[in-house]
């Protein structure tokens, strides 16, 4: 399958798993911004842990100047409130491009969805740590895996198949699941607490959380809130799921979260998809949460206080 | 009345009431530490809104150096669990000593009133904007009241009255207490919210925490749990008091608590007396307060995390 593949949103993520792709046979352009000069000159350069590989995609502003329609559009931007996802992908959608949407948060498929209801979009969380060194060099240290599933159903498209048998092609252990929608809560079990008490506590590595008492218990309170909410939405995330993720993050090696490493360089929080999203879920269905209700305003205030300075 | 007095901890609050006592007659020896030579070479300078004053008192090094029984310590400690007040003062307590506490929290006269149970024991809470702006040199903007009663009883003994004559003589408006408890929840019901809240927020003056609606939301929400908790210990907060704090905070010449200023310096925060205090008596009822408990955990581990830096 020869596949055209746009990305937006070229991130550390974003270039990592459409890199991939290419080095499978997709045919990848990537729409680069802030990098775009140093990219048309040298190309990327990704050392990971799965195996190194330098990448020279063709480059272009946005998908105005792609000038086609692609068969897949691959987005990995930060889910943050103030970007128009549909009208940065709109002028390379047409009847059979297909959207791979790689985002925390839930219902972030829901403006995608309503702008092109007959096109297939898989909804993607993605499970890796991996940074941006410096424009054009990516490092991918830790996980590197992908789930993904058809946004509002239990199908799974021949299309979606091809692209999971290409991902595992090119070494990226990629899940296909029939519940995008348990998949995401699974995600905010281990974001809502992780990412934001990072930034909170003043700057704190995973295993600094797991060290101090009082925040992973914290923590632990937090995801028993992202359970409750859950469950009220009809997904049950069950206990072992939730000492997993205690366990596995006491055993990882010490890292920073992606929220305070934004938070350390002034860039925008994904308040809204990782905290707001469970906040409006919680409202809505009358459930009790007032651990994360407490985050969320101090995440949002410090947020808004860091970008002024 | 010459009344001999030693101060403990010469901090800006402990310099201004102590002026103001030394200006109205007492006899006032000032504990000084870090600002020794500074203060022992060019005595205090106090602006003040209430009127400007150099005081030169007698200076030492601690309680011991003074030598001798005084007739009223003066403690204006920050409430520290690190700091053995007890110690600090032992050398200086003789039969007819009392002690006048200056300090936030609840239950911070028990080391002192166990340590001396037949000394008189003036429990006070002050309402006062002043700062040290530099050794010897202290900056009274606001306010300027004490509130004090005696710990444990209802009673105003002779002295006591004595003390809050030589206050009133010496423009500082002193007000007597026949229930030091309900006192001391009423400081923390503004405490609670606006103290840590300027510093988990991401360092907000008082005005920017009121702009903010879900910050305002959420100091109010701290209120009711504060408000909550002092019920179950007998003590009720009528409703118009939170309302009079929010009114008062939103039409105050905006500031920043003194616990962000700590903050900002590097310098121990009262995470204790003034969240641990309401904490632990909520436990010890059965309260639930699950904001005050996240702010709780959140701003002991900024504290932490912002000592090691």
């Amino acid at each position: 399958m020869s596949l055209n593949v746009l990305l937006i949103g070229a991130g550390a993520i974003g270039v990592y798993f459409s890199g991939r792709l290419a080095g499978a046979g997709a045919a990848v352009t990537v729409a680069a911004r802030s990098d775009y000069d140093a990219v048309k000159n040298n190309g990327y350069h990704v050392t990971s842990i799965a195996g190194d590989f330098d990448w020279r995609p063709e480059i272009v502003r946005d998908a105005a100047e792609y000038g086609r329609s692609a068969d897949l559009i691959v987005i990995a931007l930060k889910a943050l409130p103030e970007v128009d996802m549909v009208e940065l992908v709109r002028p390379a959608v047409g009847k059979n491009t297909a959207f791979l949407l790689i985002q925390n948060g839930l219902d972030v498929e829901v403006p995608l969805h309503e702008a092109f209801p007959d096109n297939e979009l898989y909804s993607a969380i993605a499970f890796i740590g991996v940074s941006r060194l410096a424009p054009g060099v990516v490092d991918h240290k830790g996980g590197g895996e992908l789930t993904v599933g058809l946004y509002g159903s239990s199908a799974v498209p021949d299309k979606l198949r091809g692209i999971a048998e290409l991902f595992s092609a090119a070494k990226v252990k990629c899940s296909l699941t029939d519940d995008t929608e348990r998949m995401r809560w699974g995600k905010l079990l281990w974001n809502v607490p992780f990412n934001p008490l990072s930034v909170l506590a003043g700057g704190m590595t995973t295993s600094e959380m797991m060290a101090d008492k009082h925040v992973e218990l914290l923590a632990f309170k937090l995801m028993k809130e992202v359970q409750l909410t859950a469950h009220a939405c009809g997904v049950d995330l069950p206990e072992a799921q939730l000492e997993h993720n205690m366990e596995y993050t006491r055993n990882f090696s010490p890292y920073k979260t992606s929220m305070l490493l934004d938070f350390e360089n002034r860039r925008p929080l994904e308040v809204e998809a990782i905290l707001g999203s469970v906040v409006r879920r919680a409202k809505m269905h009358n459930v009790d949460t007032p651990c994360i209700d407490c985050c969320y305003v101090l995440l949002g205030a410090r947020d808004r206080m860091n970008r002024k300075k």
